[in-house]
């Protein structure tokens, strides 16, 4: 393993001191008997699974899907490498950089896929997956026959579907694996996984799946672990902002919006949106809500999966009014100053005119 | 207490025999050191929750909304009392005739108010309120200063907030109290009631709901009962139409039932909708989707109930989109041939298209 | 008659000097062989309706709906009405001031249908409706036999025909003729009235309609007036919505947005918004989003009329799902800073982010 | 040109006899200094298009999307040609086979492309547009430089701007030219064309539309045409499905429909919908809705052109809430048994209860 213990993503670089990143390297090694795996995209929740990994004893080969801050990285070298604090900013970079020492950097996902038949990939979105399996320098241009390709990204399943179709033509699996839970469920290998894939592979998606979540489902065949992802979160959708309007409501019609938030979740009216992730400030601790909608799932990621839904709604014929006025009233959010808020922020869009 | 053991709804005549009903009248008798009630409604509802008010050793005198049924009976006298099984035509009836056996029969809810200061009333909009409370015969021409009215019809709470400013003036206090729980819930005494009252009213409020009910919530001043309620519906209606829309869209893409169903559940999507009353049809037993959409709670009352959260919503310019779509959506399905079916049909109304 | 020449409306004070007036007055007496008409409401449509009533020969017996500043001007006296420049503050002010002088101020609803059978009531909203005719000074407590009652306000159709039938028990014609058209169209006499009548009083309603506007439709019985005002500002709100998200829509994909207009108008999407009150700024000279919405039909007028279609909808049970939502939208629009803003700023709302 | 007069499309055959076809052709003929047109696509609109070129002197050479039909007709030769009253099963084929007689029949896309460097395609959708244009035997495989490629269908606009992209690295120019109007319009010469194109092209391109269509207007860069042709059908969905709720509330609030449609039509309300194609039978003559809906623009395709609408939304992130909710509508009534008929069957569908 070389000493270039560094992990880039979006023009940031991450990286740690040898000395500390060796030491803790060392620990973990001794379980390291595992597969060799490969990570393309080591973002907010990426940098996290791969980490989850290395724990398990996993040795790893990344790349992150920002060519430029890769090339940075590799010529500033062993002088970067040895001086974190320099260009580290954030507490986050400092946790990634100290766990993925010992991870080998790879030059395109091609390298990747020339060194291991194991490959996980965690990306923003379907151009980007299009980009890292079937670009230029993609995957699939030295996939290794028999690789197992899971794609935990959230993207449109007809994608996944076409990934799929391509991968099977180079004797490879991909299988779509997206996840549940936020950046702390990341981090505490708290995720559940939602896997379409054929069922002979599915044992095996599982066992690699199993290091970095708690739940891991198999929900049939390629694409339905994108759909039962999209559904989940366009139902998710709905209720947030049912809920918001609903509390919106009863606050104003003068009712105490604990005692309504005890009222709902005792009744016919409960969801996760009102028991467990309250829009209102103040009603439950430790939620965004109560933290100026700081932190969660953003608003722009919500609009972003809503499309997905919208996309595979009118690929099926299928009518979801509820969940397209939801997509709408959540690009409206984005188009208003709500795109890095938490969508529980709902509720503040909604009662407004305090605010004026 | 009379002989005229009777109880008439809606051009449907309830009776029973008067042997039987003396009996099961004095084997109650014993624990009525309990205050009298006046009981105005008996319908679906209301009858079991008068059932539940004699169990507990209440006398009750009553009297239902329907006038030219109530003149029918009485024109037909004590033949009619003795012989019930001529004209029962329903179970419900016949419990319900062998139940309030024991009840004194007034001809006008004015007639009510002069015998008890302790009344309830259970009706099915807000016309009916007014017309029982302040009609030329209502309640308040004849209300006994110190009464308490406790109304637990589902109406606008600016109906119940008039009507409390009405009783004001006669020296009475009214209160709202409407229910959640359906037929059911109102036969096993498991009704949780939402309250609207003044503080130094709630005790003796709570004292006589709790004996029709397992959970008696005090919501706030008057009108507070029916905004919960309200609130309650509207929420549950919207993740109920999101839970059909999804449940479809992911049918639609290849996910089973049941596994989409489990899945949401165990995530952030699930709401009551999904876990305990999902709306297609195999996913859960003993559910209206599970027997054509058979009972529950019909379209038609939940287009009335979210035609009362548009009002209010109307009338404190509180923005509702979602509510107001699921508003329109379950009118069009009552327009469509759903009004009698389980409000959970919503799925059926989105799937259609295998119907033809 | 005094020479208190004033019409006060909502806590302003409206008043002209003596000489002034009295000259002015004069010059319109020598038409005033017609009818003694009552006018109870001037604000910014009744004012200038009630001058062109003047203007055509009609003496006037004025009063309008905030009692507290009629009150003021009461006790005010002389001194304030020979020195309105103390106390005008607006332009329209002074046109009303100098053009009402001559008219009989009353100090009830009830004063002035002792002194007229005629009376036309042009008021902001139903309650303000049913305080006027039957409130404890209201005109149906006074009202002479064979009265022809005119009420121009857009109101609950519902609450039109609960006044023609208090109207018909005091012997009194009760007709409902709401207005299209803004304040321009008042004061050219350029209204359309849409006209809810029996058949035997529509050609006396007309003949005192025409003097205030240049359309008078005879839409059936009475409420039929309001039905057609508000199923027209439906249809308006839905296409003017529709035609902000079309041109927004159009614009980001890369059309020029008077070509787009352009082609609209010559296609099958064109509408009245689309044609002649273009919500994009630049499209068309003399509107108001060329003016930065200022002036116009308000977002708050638009919401408290769609707030009227709904009722209407829901108490016919007719489905509007466009009607609707373009309701929520305004509300929204309402509650975030755009409630005096013209409606057509719908389009500004939609694109939003380019102001933050 | 060969005597091969035939045009075929989806499994249906088109002929006509020789004789007539070369008498028709030859009276043709002294116009055809004209460059000769390839036409791929010859359907519903494609078919009197292309026929609309042959009457101004335009040689064809034509092909259809649906190959097998096209090998079925070269199968049968001549006995075909010679017996066209034995496969033509409906007048529009008699007239089509009539007029395209004279036509080459091409064996593909590429072939046309080999034959003439001025091709017109008029096909359904987005995924024909790719097949004919980049498909293995697709027009882009033996395009000749400097060939002018006009494609009529409604697609997706960022598909035009690719194929334009594609056409670009050949030496080709791509416009899009989306039409307005129905088959009448087609077969009438009466298209509107909304044309995406390099400035430098409009005037060639305009030249030979001008023999399809009476307007044929310039909107921009390539994909400008289909933006235009998607923004004008979002807003008539819109205003039909405002216009039919808008209809259907009046005349439950007891209005003539006609005489509302009178009123909205000399008020704000009125649009393209309520004026000249009002969705209530019998209020205008000669439309759809007096026919039972037959005729006229389906649900179906409305539905498909507002789903391209909201993938245009989607990707450029503009809130199109009422067109969102219009396109789930049309999804609605496809499902629901009204995909054939015409769009403005809305009215049908929101007040679809007086057919139970």
């Amino acid at each position: 393993m070389s000493s270039l213990n560094i992990v880039a993503r979006n023009s940031k670089v991450f990286a740690a001191q040898i000395c500390r990143n060796q030491q803790f390297g060392a620990s973990n090694r001794h379980a390291s008997s595992s597969a060799k795996v490969g990570f393309v995209g080591l973002g907010n929740m990426g940098g996290h699974m791969a980490r989850n990994l290395m724990k398990n004893g996993h040795p790893l080969i990344v790349f992150d899907t920002v060519p430029d801050s890769m090339q940075a990285i590799k010529k500033e070298g062993a002088t970067l490498a040895s001086s974190p604090q320099e260009v580290a900013s954030t507490v986050l970079l400092e946790q990634l950089a100290s766990v993925l020492t010992g991870a080998t950097l790879a030059s395109s996902p091609q390298e990747v896929a020339s060194q291991t038949n194991l490959i996980i990939t965690m990306l923003p979105a379907s151009q980007h997956v299009l980009d890292v399996y079937t670009g230029s320098s993609g995957i699939l241009g030295s996939v290794q026959k028999g690789s197992l390709l899971i794609d935990s990204s959230t993207i449109d399943p007809s994608v996944s579907q076409q990934m799929a179709e391509e991968s099977t033509k180079v004797g490879a699996t991909f299988v779509d694996a997206p996840v549940s839970g936020g950046v702390n469920a990341a981090r505490d290998a708290g995720l559940t996984f939602m896997v379409g894939s054929p069922d002979q592979s599915f044992g095996k998606v599982k066992e690699i799946l199993d290091k970095m979540g708690k739940n891991v489902v198999h929900c049939g065949s390629v694409g339905t672990g994108q759909a039962a992802k999209i559904c989940n979160n366009m139902l998710l959708a709905i209720s947030m902002i049912g809920t918001a309007e609903t509390m919106n409501l009863g606050m104003k019609l003068g009712l105490d919006p604990k005692l309504l938030a005890k009222i709902l979740n005792m009744s016919s009216g409960r969801c996760w949106s009102s028991e467990v992730y309250n829009p209102v400030p103040g009603v439950l601790d430790g939620v965004p809500s109560s933290n100026d909608y700081q932190g969660g799932f953003g608003t722009a990621l919500m609009t972003k999966d809503l499309g997905l839904a919208q996309n595979a709604a009118t690929a099926t014929q299928s009518p979801t009014p509820l969940g397209s006025l939801s997509h709408q009233l959540y690009r409206l959010m984005t188009n208003s100053g709500y795109a890095g808020k938490d969508f529980s922020s709902a509720f503040q869009f909604l009662k407004q005119q305090d605010k004026k």
